[in-house]
């Protein structure tokens, strides 16, 4: 059993309705120190099997495929291991 | 300037959707392997003023008043500096 952390961002100049939303409320609220919030997705993924090369380009492929949007979307995997 | 790296996950036996849909997704693809997705949030943000123990508390307060559900979401704030 191997664990990974992938943190899904959204790339440079891509707008994030979540963030901005996220941003504008807390300035409206007592927060008008906030200059920016950025909402990305933080994923946790257990896997069978040893951590090792292919497992991980495994992990790296599943994002491409489904976990991350690369087209919008910059990925980072790491290994708990 | 001050940015801070906060990670919102649901607590233990709270049912994530997101993840739970990932998870039946790739085991339905070609990734067997996969034993567990859990889905929460990775939020980036950056606040105005110098980065000491009263702005981070100030970040907290965000976090349980917005940024996180308590109720059912667990928080862990890191400060990049």
């Amino acid at each position: 059993m191997a664990r990974y952390q992938i943190y899904v961002t959204y790339k440079q100049g891509i707008f994030d309705p979540a963030g901005a939303t996220a941003e504008r409320a807390l300035q409206q609220m007592e927060f008008d120190e906030v200059d920016s919030v950025r909402i990305g997705k933080y994923i946790t993924l257990e896997v069978a099997g040893e951590p090792d090369a292919a497992q991980r380009a495994r992990v790296e492929t599943m994002c491409e495929k489904l976990l991350a949007n690369p087209v919008i979307e910059d990925y980072r995997i790491e290994s708990e291991s």
